[in-house]
């Protein structure tokens, strides 16, 4: 799929289908997560997938009412920050990382057919220390979204307007 | 340009050549920065663009030694962050959300030709603040990052490993 369209034509898709991804699918989503960029290329991010179906509703129960559609998707993945890989003198960084590495699998995603809702994690901490535990992760690792794939059962139009005045400035504020 | 091939070839671009980026080109860098995600769809953002090169030289100035492509570039973006569009439960979705807008600004330019280096505003607070007294900015726009945008007058091989295998987990960490 060309990229512009893509972009353009992403939509959050909360219901999906039975048929499963291909791990080589996964693994070009997962690819993309890597593809940054990062924070002086620190790369300060971890990935856990999650196909096993108790593990994705229990993830559900972690996350929030917005989670829901962890329940029907082929699979999930958090995404952490990892504090021991983060820019000493700004590690906050992490938070921009994650985010990049998460919206790459994002519109790889859609380019292969697979369909994915972003679930917010940071900075709600509730969903933070929940995740954290049902994971055991070390303290470096901060858990920062959850998203949800498979092969979507609906294709709701985009929510967004396509272009909004008054939020492009040219040359000053 | 292909989705998965704009994401995984994208490499920053720190020198530009002179040729100037026509504006239907911005235009749809622009809307690809608006096509979110974003927290509850709060479109939390706003952007700058800035092609004056007195302009470009102070923002330069204002973002640290690693800002100096933009006295190169044939226009930069600052991001920022709308405080007033924010989740109110949780406004550093702010963060996130202008991470994703500039994540899309950067995939869509590479897929339009145009290479881009992101530049880390938020959070080193000095940059943060040299940006907001540079633009004047109301009290509700955090400066996120800035982009410096240009034709490459380089081909970099990417930096980043292809696969990191222990970056990833399968259903447990």
């Amino acid at each position: 799929m060309d990229a512009i369209e893509a972009i353009l034509t992403r939509t959050s898709i909360r219901k999906f289908t039975d048929q499963p991804v291909p791990d080589e699918t996964i693994h070009t989503i997962l690819r993309a997560g890597m593809s940054g960029p990062s924070c002086v290329n620190a790369r300060d991010w971890s990935f856990i997938v999650v196909r096993d179906r108790g593990t994705l509703n229990k993830m559900a129960d972690a996350n929030g009412r917005p989670a829901e559609p962890l329940r029907g998707a082929d699979f999930g993945v958090l995404v952490c920050g990892d504090l021991e890989r983060a820019f000493p003198r700004a590690q906050e960084y992490w938070v921009v990382d994650g985010s990049i590495a998460a919206q790459n699998m994002i519109l790889a995603a859609k380019a292969l057919g697979v369909g994915s809702v972003w679930l917010g994690t940071w900075p709600q901490m509730n969903r933070v220390e929940a995740l954290r535990a049902l994971f055991n992760l070390p303290e470096t690792q901060v858990p920062h979204s959850v998203i949800a794939f498979g092969y979507p059962a609906e294709h709701p139009a985009p929510r967004a307007p396509e272009w909004e005045e008054d939020r492009v400035h040219f040359e000053k504020w």
